[in-house]
């Protein structure tokens, strides 16, 4: 295999002057157009290929962005699939390769890319939790390689997230355009999370500004959470909502049309209303949100979508601008954009029935 | 912050001796154990941080594994969150780290993984395919660096799998041990997929031998298989196995039990009986095959486990071997493992109701 030596040697240059035509950046701003055209000649015909750790030495470049999956992603696995889609689609423009950082769970999480970006192998992180009170380290954010964070935030940098009381207003508002007068709101009691709390009082919200009856229904499904085995723990959140759902005896007696918190509420909803013999949407109205598994059960779930494709292409799309331009990091730092969500309806909504008396 | 030359003076060695005995690998068979000593000494008193960069041109091992989604992964995305917690707790124990290569389709994708592989990025790669006829370039097994692949197979590099005839070989036993007397075999009848023929062949032998009579229904869904967007991809399957279904005039009046080729198979058969008023077990029992989202419909799915994760972990493992020791390529390549798949039961299967007469 023909070294850079021999390059060097064939365009009649010294090596350092082969060195950074081939593996540096703007090479046209310290060298003439003869000088690289007969340096990139030479390795073209003596087949060399550069190596990429002597290239990103000399480019200060990994050309390559880091996805770091954060404490509390790990149990919902079933998000990373759009979210790497939507990244890598955003990323194809700028010839970044995506590099999605070691599996583990725990806090040495963190450690790891801190130390990815302060060694230089990749020019950027996109770190996604889907804990939204997770506390992060100062230090990650002063590296010299940005940051963009997903579900999570600090007031070092920029966060895209979904608009979620968007998401839930607009679900609220297919209910009462389907003719719903009275509705109600499942979803977990436990305040911590902030995104329980924040899409309930936009289902209030909504609920009172298109003139429906609301009657809320919490229960707990926190425990589950702490279980890392995504199946078990889908599986004892669908039971914590059966459980819940059972223990509601106003279920299809009171509201005709349920907003839920998420979709496994909602698959909580349809396993209580099979149980009751109760069918949807004919005696009872469902909606969603997130849109992840919406497609394989029957009736198909009418849900709000995450948009996690969308989210995945902007994170790229700001994180690319950073590292382009460091001079925006100050601008962008504690920045929250908020990505409008989209009511994907199916067939878990329809008319209620008349009433019965 | 201090170079390594301040380290090098500290020590009061060369700065070549200081670089081997921090940057390399195997420093001990070189030097004594006073020399490397005085320069971990050096190093930690002076807070000097190796750089990745130079490090890794001096060991030639960059730390890290690569994960290829290859063709006809991308309309399977539920399953790369597993296969992703598999390889990352087999790689936990070597102190590798895992990196997903872009997820951009298509066939730049193994472009991409040999110039990985050929720069030294990545010490070894993970190839994921779920398309078993995909052709793929001898060139990518002629790198310095090993390959495993999930899902396809070459002749070059060793191969892990789940035994599929054996899992459904499992589900049928199972619904003759619940005293079923006729089953059904569901799934496309697309001969050029082998996992299709292989898992069908399968289910005639394992119902010849349990003694029972076996109905066999097949119908194509490959077209969907074209469209990269899984929602809409998993709907039309979900939809071609409905209007399969309801073109069986004997669903639920001959065989009492029904052995799916995967999940959705079986998702499919529950929206056809739901549109009958056929109540699964009670009517008839469904074994599906994968365990993605089993667990997310009603009653939750008995269905084969696909061990995404033990796959990921024997592949994290096998790599790691054909790394320390690059002699066993030889030996390990064609070779096909087979993992034991385990059969999950849940709610969608019970003994046959009496005959009706």
């Amino acid at each position: 295999m023909a070294s850079l030596r021999d390059v060097a040697r064939r365009a009649g240059v010294s090596v350092s002057t082969a060195s950074k035509v081939l593996n540096g950046r703007m090479a046209h701003q310290h060298f003439g157009p003869d000088c690289i055209a007969r340096i990139r000649e030479a390795a073209t015909a003596l087949r060399y290929t550069p190596n990429y750790l002597a290239r990103s030495l000399a480019s200060r470049r990994a050309d390559s962005v880091g996805l770091l999956m954060g404490p509390g992603s790990m149990s919902a696995n079933d998000f990373w699939g759009e979210v790497l889609w939507g990244l890598g689609e955003g990323l194809s423009a700028t010839g970044q390769h995506l590099v999605t950082l070691s599996s583990r769970d725990g806090p040495e999480h963190l450690a790891l890319a801190h130390r990815f970006l302060q060694d230089g192998r990749i020019d950027g992180l996109v770190l996604l939790s889907f804990d939204e009170r997770l506390v992060l380290p100062a230090s990650l954010f002063k590296a010299r390689r940005p940051v963009v964070l997903l579900g999570c935030a600090h007031r070092s940098a920029p966060t895209v997230a979904v608009d979620d009381e968007a998401g839930v207003a607009a679900a609220v508002r297919h209910l009462a355009e389907l003719g719903h007068r009275r509705i109600a709101w499942y979803g977990p009691g436990d305040d911590e999370d902030s995104s329980c709390a924040r899409r309930q009082k936009a289902c209030r919200r909504a609920a009172r500004e298109a003139g429906l009856r609301l009657d809320e229904r919490l229960f707990s499904w926190r425990p589950a959470l702490g279980d890392r085995v995504r199946s078990r723990s889908q599986r004892r959140q669908i039971a914590s909502v059966c459980v819940a759902c059972r223990a509601q005896a106003d279920l299809g007696s009171g509201a005709t049309g349920i907003v839920c918190y998420d979709d496994l509420v909602a698959f909580g909803l349809y396993a209580a209303a099979a149980e009751r013999g109760l069918r949807i949407p004919h005696d009872l109205s469902v909606v969603g949100f997130d849109d992840i598994h919406a497609e394989v059960v029957w009736p198909p779930l009418t849900t709000v979508s995450h948009m996690l494709r969308a989210v995945g292409q902007r994170a790229a799309t700001l994180l690319q601008e950073l590292i382009e331009d460091p001079t925006l990091r100050e601008a962008y730092a504690g920045r929250r954009e908020l990505l409008q969500p989209e009511l994907v309806i199916r067939g878990s909504t329809a008319p209620p029935r008349e009433p019965a008396g």
